[in-house]
């Protein structure tokens, strides 16, 4: 089901500029006017900060950071996602394909 | 409710050394036996393969290939959150909070 | 000799905040005075634009974007050595080592 | 002058496979041959690496590695260049440029 990503599809939708969205109020609007390379930036950028965040956490730091960056690196993507007309279901779809696939390795594995 | 993403939490967890995950027979223990660098490693890759994908697409490529990366990438963040001991609902709550501050600012920038 | 290096390594020096660089009239000292993070995530960012402007110049582009970018890069990598003390020709040294170590390989795959 | 990069160069061109470079006894032959898509993934891979290095190196890890990480950018960076027909001198010579403007713009504002 997973509403909570459906509902942020659907804003960063809203905020096209074919759907009236305006970078003027709206992070997320700015960000698709600029277009293909600056969302890509903003992708490489929060992998970034999230290798960076994880490092911080494993030397003593807080790992409510690597949480807020995981959220960053996602949001980032659902807006890639938008900006390709694809959905977070489509990407929920392809993992539970995979994690059905491996489900089936792992039985036939255990069998060895 | 992001059902599959809990459930791709508890395959993943199930991966980890410390509950039995054998790397010998799946891909996802043996990143979790190897730790933090080689999967901070792959969400770096990962990231870079989501850039690749995008620009392919747009220069006439198969828009399934952004789908894909964005998965294997939702995929590689999962098991930095196991790693991290946190949860894919943690993400998509903090997700949330940022949505809900987002629709106040959007009311707000409506009344001007 | 690089010498191109080594005078960018010396004004980079110059611009660290010990030696009285001014984070008001110089990029490079606004950048030091940020410190690691500020210069790692730079790092991360030009990485992510050297691979859009490879695929952009092989979709039709300019390779010369290719050239500018892997110019920033280099440029980002020499704040970063700055920041931990090291020099370029420490980085050359290693590179050249390689080369050597390399060189041997090269001529000992030639008798097989 | 930069002979060491030079000289790199020179023997990652002759890996190329055009020049007979032989995947099967050289790491660079075999990059070179897989293309643009494996050379720019250990762009990214390796910037990752240099994050991580400098983060370690900050917990009281070894500075070392991050010239050796740096090493390995550059290297792979060295490597693009040649998949695109272009040569580090190209570099330095956009980066000596960029030195000039800036040196200039010192020197404004000293007189501020």
């Amino acid at each position: 089901m997973s509403t909570i990503l459906d509902r942020l599809a659907d804003v960063i939708e809203s905020r096209k500029p074919a759907n009236g969205g305006d970078p003027a109020t709206s992070y997320t609007a700015k960000l698709l006017a600029k277009g293909d390379d600056a969302i890509l930036k903003k992708i490489g950028e929060e992998a970034t900060e999230t290798v960076m965040a994880a490092k911080d956490a494993r030397a003593g730091g807080d790992s409510g950071k690597v949480l807020y960056e995981v959220a960053d690196l996602w949001f980032h993507t659902l807006v890639l996602l938008a900006q390709f007309d694809l959905k977070p279901q489509q990407v929920l779809d392809e993992l539970a394909r995979r994690e059905g696939v491996s489900g089936i390795e792992e039985k036939a594995s255990r069998k060895e």
